[in-house]
């Protein structure tokens, strides 16, 4: 099956939903807040358009897809009050996969919006909001139609499991054992990803237009850290790892199944941006995202089964996921106080079309 | 509950959805392709955009939602072909009311593209699309964006339920024995409806844009048709009857069970789009489209069925709705060789943007 039939958050809005686990996604959000605002300024300023059309690319289902949105919009309404200009139209995209929960944004957003349009007040211009299915890695708007691109918590996910990873038995991703064929296979997909990425956004993007990026990256160049064995992917590795010693996975099965994840480096993202040539680059910069105290290790085994429950049913079937959550409950238990490292490295690209 | 949460056709792909039991809305379709080949021809020549942007108002899930754009599309690419210039780009909105299943159209979405950008060849522009998720009687769209909308099979639904039914006991829309009050209280829900529809219209289309629009409408001035006795919805009104005289409905609850349903007439039609002011009518024609008996009883049942169910069981409760239908079955079967009316009166509506 493909990757864009099964890559997506867990839908609606129960225990297990993304929508209901997803605040470490919310704090990834609110840590750029500055560096969007600062974009959003800049295009209102410098472009000045009667209709502003701004995309979010992976927005998932959830009080996240509209809390990004609504900032952006309320930073523009405040410049322009500033100002004394009349209020921009504002034409909003919510886009993801097409395995996407559209029907909870569109059934949900009439009440966000009614609540939304009461804070900004009088003289507030129309909103308009249309959901786009398909995948960021290929052309989603027409030509040189958004003025602003905003994209959280996504662009760390590969267009497909990358070709070559015959000899990662064991690891579901890059792992401090991964040989370097397996290593050289993840970033050529990353490196194409990426780089037609940022080919579509610039065919979609009006001159001048901006874009906020932030994904999970890596802090150093090797592929090595000493970190590896405990954080949360690995963990699930050996969660699987141990259903295959209780045999009630085959080894087989789990050495065929692949993360199509990557974390690239800040000088890797750098590089690529820069050979692809279409935009130029305001801030790169990468920040360690502590987990912090407040999330409990429910919140992360939520947040973790939230995002990753549709890969591993499809890969091994429905019948495991209790038990493979079961496992991480117990073993994040085990090695939270110890060494379980509870950061993320933060990339955040802010650009402009050139 | 609010009318825009709960009409809308019945969902996913099963026995009872709405995207198997359409039939009849896709000869309703089919019969207006010329009209709107005239129409798409004159945008494409008059305009020669770069890029078309289309709506499908009331596009609900199924064959039929693809089924309206393609054609669209086929048509300008026969005609670009013709002139041999290349192919625009097209942005297609899919649009109904937020309860609508927008998850089944971006889900079969990819595959039904596939399919078409073989058939279209070589050389066949971008296609985007994207869907929104609102009431067409507000604006749904940013100002000037438009170059042709459609919407077929939508226009007849009415906003919401009009106030002062209260003297329409025991039908569940206009009937021969409504009073005055009611036909009234209706028509001017249809009025109001019907003018703001082209109002926001008129702000969203550019100039010289294109409208087609298909609903269902009545053949003569009077409200009082001798067919009213055994139409589609007449036969619905008497299952719900029946189940009153089983005493497993309460009278009370059949009685404020009214349809958001008007169907007017070509004058009035014609009345409200002059009253109105933006657009200049090309063509407005009614036809009897008869069902055929090439259309079993099971085809009207479930069509029937896959309109009206939300609205029943939102107002009626779930456990009733086999009931009802085993009825419709049984009367339909009864009535169909000598008074059933199968046919319907379609209003057809070619408008240019002025």
């Amino acid at each position: 099956m493909e990757i864009v039939e099964v890559l997506h958050m867990n839908e609606g809005n129960g225990d297990t939903s993304y929508a209901n686990n997803s605040l470490i996604q919310k704090n990834m959000i609110l840590c750029i807040k500055p560096t969007r605002e600062e974009a959003i300024t800049d295009v209102y300023n410098s472009l000045c358009p009667e209709t502003i059309s701004i995309a979010d690319l992976g927005c998932s289902s959830g009080p996240n897809t509209f809390l990004v949105v609504f900032d952006i919009i309320r930073a523009v309404e405040k410049l322009r009050k500033m100002t004394g200009t009349h209020s921009p139209e504002y034409v909003i995209h919510f886009s993801d996969l097409p395995s996407n929960d559209f029907n909870s944004i569109f059934r949900s957003l009439p009440r966000y919006v009614e609540d939304f349009k009461k804070e900004m007040g009088d003289g507030f211009g129309h909103c308009f909001f249309a959901g786009v299915g398909g995948s960021f890695y290929g052309r989603l708007f027409p030509s040189k139609t958004l003025h602003f691109v905003h994209s959280s918590s996504s662009l760390h996910w590969l267009s497909q499991i990358p070709k070559g990873l015959e000899e990662n038995k064991g690891n579901i991703r890059i792992a401090a054992s991964s040989p370097p064929s397996v290593i050289k296979a993840y970033y050529d997909q990353f490196e194409r990803d990426f780089s037609t990425f940022f080919k579509c956004r610039s065919e979609e993007l009006v001159m001048g237009g901006r874009m906020i990026l932030s994904f999970t990256g890596r802090k150093s160049e090797s592929h090595n850290p000493s970190h590896d064995v405990l954080n949360i992917w690995t963990l699930l590795a050996n969660c699987l790892k141990d259903l295959v010693t209780k045999g009630l996975v085959e080894e087989e099965k789990l050495n065929s199944f692949h993360l199509p994840m990557y974390e690239p480096s800040l000088k890797e993202v750098k590089m690529v941006v820069e050979k692809e040539g279409s935009f130029s680059i305001n801030v790169l910069e990468g920040y360690t995202h502590d987990f912090g105290e407040s999330v409990k290790d429910g919140a992360i085994i939520n947040t973790v089964r939230a995002v990753v429950e549709p890969l591993v049913v499809s890969h091994f079937g429905g019948g495991i996921i209790d038990q493979v959550f079961n496992k991480y409950e117990e073993m994040i238990g085990e090695c939270r106080m110890t060494e379980f490292v509870k950061d993320n490295f933060i990339i955040i690209v802010s650009l402009t079309k050139i």
